[in-house]
């Protein structure tokens, strides 16, 4: 046993023995105890902040002395007096070892901890972020030994930070020297290393000891939106979230319109890129104001987004991936300056990080997908469907990952539907049709309230019962199949045939009235919606089944449902309508935006973005544009399941009523056309 | 013995034995020999031609049988069809070895053997530039197994030319995918590696096989003027050079006036900076046009200037440089994107390198002196002075080099001299003025007719006699002092006191006549130009005197006199006049632009870059402007040498006659002045 003091460090337990005047910071930096310090043990920042315990500790088998470390020293007196320090905490850079002590580390003081919360669970990532800040000192110049200010910069950063090597933009190099002088060459440089690269950059400087604002972008960049999540690159927080309609809309809806926009239009392409990055430098702009930050202290910004996406977003033209082979223009992630992107309200030397690709149709989103959910590290067969204009489908467990998207087209996010809008107050979220009466209740964004019970009158007053989004019509859709008023192929029949007023003739089809509005505006389901739904879910079911085809199962154990939309879709309607595989109920859940936790992920951890680029490598990628089962599987796909199949999984047993409302032509086999 | 064949190659000698069908470019690989190729041995480039020998060589000890290589293929048919191949020669990648034979390699498929032609002398350095050519076939994408466009073309790379990782700007990659699809999969490309990248960089991209049109431009970046040279970066020949005033004069004459705007008007050095960015790229386009190239197949460009001109290149305040301790923002070589100076002449792509500072006032342009001259290689001791409006000066040998600046002021570029102009056409450069009869004779520049010789008028007509530039006026108060006319402290007598109409009054001083035009315009050399030039001549030599000191030597054994300007100074007039402590004649030669030449080299040669930074690592600085010894020098400096001083080494013997023209005060001493 040796005679040096015990230091024990909670929660972490981790223990060591330390000569006495042994810093507290040193003794934690050497046991790998997490605790945080931006100025390098200089009594600045306080961010080693650290609370003694004194007295018998039976548990770790210590009594801890009041003495057992230095006592309060000028610099904490100094740092109470001005900043104010909680009581019973002391800086670990200042209080050193006497004997043995019992010591804790406040939360707030553990960086590398942290949650990056996801709407439906957490999950703990540690946090390594590309971007940090570090507070140097720097030696003074010297006529005799002449150097560049920048030289003894780095030197300083070697010694205080073991940075090796630096390189610095000329925007940062033009404002070094005033920054040291103004500092009294003490300077706080943001720093930036991406896993690939091999020096530190420095992205900006600023005189003395900058109290850490360091904030990326996490964006996940969609055909139709655009979700972006202000980030402390401190501590993984998110400041502030935003979203915004992909202005390329215009240009087309769906992913292969944008594609055949540019090769119809010459600089169509340069158009699209234009327009877009217009659209995230102020999402970033709008960010900064509502969090109240500077926009120059957005140092990072991180993308995920399909291919062609991802090809308009650097401004390469998407035509290659309009015909086979689909080949990207490159499939590695990629960083560069977020300039070179036009994001100019960033910082000017913000850097940027796009995800890699995993195919031609399979994108950054899926990666970010497989990073957020790690089909990879499950024990069982995972089905992940990211829902949106384009659905990624990964499939896969430890030993085997697939991939592959689907082009769902926009109907799920409220477009191509007559009554279609995106999911904001006054929208139609959530359907029930009495299958007895045939009445609908349903209820819209904003209120908690159903339609039929007291007070939604007044709930909806101010936002007013606008249109359905994506999670209404699937609702709507699924309900009109269980109350009997569609049949197996999705044709709704007449108000006579289903003993309905609500059933309304609509050209030569019909279509149910969900709601009528006092100024007698009307919220209809037309058979065209339904159309669309069917051909909706009809891709996304095919795609999930030729992956499973490839796998070689029928079953999958779980699924889970990924994206912005994904997240409110009810697992049982979308079931009933057939959009993804029979599995139980309860295994079926929502994983929220996971493109967009991917990318926050790899905003805060370069580890992550190592791991990413490994996992892309890994996955098994699937071509569905070419493969004729997809076809086939599309096809089959397209009822809505008959009256035969059952649905044990559903908490309750559906029976869904044989109706059939075929209006000519030949019988319908009540054979299932689903695929199996 | 091996019975393998023997292949000799000449000239190199190398030689070594190989198996039946071995192609000439592998064997010459195997042996090291210097035999080009671009397209990587595809038979597209004709790069690596050669001629095999045929017959007995006793020398070598072989004879060589007419079926020696394989027969004349049709990838050489093709090729001499197309573009025609010389008589003799052979496609080194198609011609295989059948038997002993001895192959010429003719120099123009030699590409690492380049010859940098200077004023002076000529030098050889090995062609190792940052920016090379390369011809690579790409893999064609596959549906089945999909990769990006970029991840094939880096995997290419590496299978056929050994190139581990490469980065590409988004300006190429949107060019990638249209390159490789109109080449049929061949593509050239550009590749750059600076000597501290870790990656190659491509720079640009062309479809198929791109002939090899690949430059870069050299430029000293001078106070008063920019020397550009346009260098064939396949093998350092200069395609053209130009030179164009530097606009910042207007701001200031010297660089201490110009640091001085900057300090009194704010966003002064951004103006400086913005004007001096202009006339680079106004330059580089003018060499393009002259050289008949396109601007964008400039893809490097290599500074070397002072520290106050390389911190305005780079957009740097230099007002650090202004006042002790002079401190640089930077002292390392820096390489970046053109694009940042603002240079959207060349290539979008094209990189920027700039040579490192040695201090805080001795700059790049020193830097670029010492790679040219290689003081630190030299066995007797050399002392290099590169004069211009700033003055470099080095002094070493193997065992040590030092180096300081001294501000000499621009009277040396004709700058501040009564009838001062810059060196072109018209101007006179060379003065002699008769010991007896006082009359001068000169030269102007643009004829070799001295102006007492016949037909001088005929010659001289067209440019006209315009002025003195600064090694006429040099050669002028030299002249002046041989002929007694000026006195040991630079006063002039009256034409009372020197006999001669030629001295005529101005105020309270005298000015000789040198030139009287048919109109009545004079060209005078003035009391004040001769002022000029002795605070000029004074501050170099007190800064030669000072590194002497410092070095503890009394002489040197060599002078080498650098600069646009100092390639025409006359080593005897600039001996005469104190510019240059004594040295036998015969010991003072020019290097002519050393620092351009520095400039040429660097941009040739990857190692050359590695090499300069680290012997400015081991220069040892002086710095002029503390030093009280500098001060004491300069006002020792300041006399013309007495008639005491002997000039044994001038080839002719001169002895200055005793004058003295005193206008009142005490006697001046007959001891000598000079510094010891």
């Amino acid at each position: 046993m040796t005679d040096l003091p015990l230091v024990i460090f909670t929660p972490s337990g981790k223990r060591g023995h330390f000569p006495v005047g042994t810093p507290v910071l040193t003794a934690a930096r050497q046991l790998g105890v997490d605790l945080d310090s931006v100025c390098g043990g200089r009594g600045i920042c306080s961010k080693c902040q650290i609370t003694p315990s004194y007295g018998e500790f039976s548990k770790h088998g210590v009594s801890v002395a009041p003495d057992a470390l230095t006592e309060w020293n000028s610099v904490e007196e100094r740092y109470d007096r001005i900043r104010g320090l909680p009581k019973g905490r002391r800086l670990g850079c200042q209080a050193c070892v006497q004997g043995d002590v019992v010591i804790d580390v406040p939360p707030e003081s553990q960086v590398h901890r942290q949650v990056v919360r996801k709407d439906a669970d957490t999950r703990e990532i540690v946090m390594d972020p590309a971007t940090v800040l570090r507070f140097v000192t720097v030696a003074e110049p010297d006529m005799h030994e002449p150097s560049g200010d920048l030289e003894r910069l780095t030197e300083a950063l070697q010694a205080q930070w073991g940075i090796e090597a630096v390189t610095v933009p000329l925007s940062v190099l033009s404002r070094l020297q005033p920054a040291l002088r103004k500092g009294g060459w003490e300077v706080t440089v943001a720093l930036h290393k991406g896993h690939r690269d091999t020096v530190h950059r420095i992205l900006d400087i600023w005189p003395g000891f900058h109290e850490g604002r360091v904030y990326g972008l996490a964006i996940d960049l969609g055909s139709t939106t655009i979700a972006a999540h202000l980030t402390d690159l401190r501590n993984g927080t998110v400041k502030a979230s935003a979203g915004a309609m992909n202005p390329q809309i215009r240009f087309g809806e769906d992913l292969m319109s944008r594609v055949s926009y540019a090769m119809m239009n010459p600089g169509g392409d340069r158009e699209m890129t234009l327009v877009v990055r217009e659209a995230i430098d102020g999402l970033a702009r709008d960010l900064a104001t509502e969090a109240g930050i500077e926009a120059r202290d957005i140092l990072e910004v991180v993308f995920v987004c399909n291919p062609v996406m991802h090809h308009l977003l650097l401004g390469i033209d998407p035509v290659e991936l309009g015909q086979a082979p689909f080949a990207l223009a490159t499939s590695n992630s990629i960083s560069l300056d977020a300039a070179e992107l036009g994001l100019a309200t960033l910082n000017p030397a913000a850097r940027a990080f796009v995800l890699p690709c995993i195919a031609g149709h399979v994108g950054a989103d899926a990666a970010a997908v497989a990073l957020s959910e790690q089909p990879g590290q499950s024990d069982d067969l995972v089905l992940i469907v990211d829902v949106g204009t384009n659905a990624e489908i990964l499939l896969g467990n430890r030993s085997r990952v697939l991939a592959c998207s689907s082009p769902t087209g926009p109907a799920f996010e409220g477009a191509q539907i007559s009554a279609g809008q995106r999911a904001a107050p006054g929208a139609i979220e959530r359907v029930e049709i009495d299958p007895v009466t045939k009445a609908p209740r349903f209820r819209v964004i904003g209120s908690e309230i159903w339609s039929d019970e007291e007070g939604f009158a007044e709930a909806t007053q101010a936002s007013g019962i606008t249109g359905i989004c994506g999670s209404g019509i699937i609702e709507a859709v699924a309900e009109l199949r269980m109350a009997g008023l569609m049949d197996a192929r999705g044709l709704m029949g007449s108000a006579a045939q289903t003993g309905t007023e609500r059933m309304v003739p609509q050209g030569r089809t019909h279509a149910y009235l969900l709601h009528e509005g006092p100024d007698g505006r009307q919220i209809l389901v037309t058979q065209g919606d339904i159309r669309a739904i069917q051909l909706a879910k009809s891709a996304l079911y095919a795609g999930a089944r030729l992956l499973m085809d490839e796998m070689g199962v029928d079953t999958v154990d779980r699924v889970t449902l990924a994206g912005a939309f994904g997240a409110h879709i009810s697992p049982k309607h979308a079931m009933v309508l057939g959009m993804i595989p029979d599995a139980a109920l309860d295994k079926v859940t929502s994983a929220g935006n996971a493109a967009g936790t991917g990318a926050r992920i790899a905003l805060c951890s370069v580890a992550a973005r190592a791991e990413i680029e490994e996992t892309v490598r890994r996955i098994t990628k699937v071509e569905t544009a070419i493969e004729p089962r997809f076809q086939e599987h599309f096809v089959n796909a397209n009822a809505v399941p008959h009256a035969t199949d059952p649905f044990p999984h559903l908490g309750r047993v559906v029976t869904l009523p044989e109706v059939n409302f075929n209006t000519g032509g030949g019988a319908e086999s009540g054979r299932r056309r689903r695929a199996r």
